[in-house]
């Protein structure tokens, strides 16, 4: 049971503490999961998860996740889920700013060699 | 891999196709758990899921979650993430837009018995 007052997650308020790209920021938890708020803005690496499929929702801007099946044109309200194993690369040519789930742990490069450190805010 | 083009899923347009209240849509998958929309007003039932937490992101209008530990006011772009086994009850005294994410399978009131059938759109 519960030990202190519920409290809600603003995710525009979470977005606005924080300028870096790439940078994912976990704002909950959710079965073993991280919530996540990211701002995104160029290209980054094609990558994949062994392991898990991987949720994205653009909150504000536009963002394009090529894939190896095809690309996906994302706007604000719009969510794509990267399937397990799919090849796919994030790019945005303005910043966007986005909601990730994935598993507490994953690397969001698909490589705990070079996955950005993933801080609680 | 992927046998067809993927899809992005736009949350207005589902939100948009249909028009009753606590019957939520499954609009995608993720690591086993539905992604669903769902339109609500007036008060739910009090509930509790025994073997997950329950995912509440508001994407249009105002939801108050009263949980056993006290009450919790979501307006858009906020979430809110209600502990495994917690009992609650969402309240919207005007109709809310409101993304989902549970367990497939997971019924809504808590209890088989009584839970709306989630149709995927």
């Amino acid at each position: 049971m519960a030990t202190s007052a519920p409290e809600s997650v603003d995710l525009a308020a979470k977005l606005a503490s924080f300028t870096e790209h790439w940078s994912p920021k976990i704002v909950g938890t959710f079965n073993g999961h991280d919530i996540m708020v990211v701002k995104v803005k160029g290209e980054f690496v094609w990558h994949s998860h062994a392991d898990t499929d991987d949720f994205f929702l653009v909150l504000d801007g536009r963002l394009t996740i090529e894939t190896e099946a095809g690309n996906v044109e994302l706007g604000p309200g719009e969510l794509f889920v990267v399937p397990q194993g799919m090849q796919h690369r994030p790019v945005a040519a303005e910043e966007a700013h986005i909601l990730l789930i994935e598993p507490h742990g994953t690397p969001n490069t698909g490589d705990p060699a070079t996955a950005a450190v993933k801080a609680r805010i």
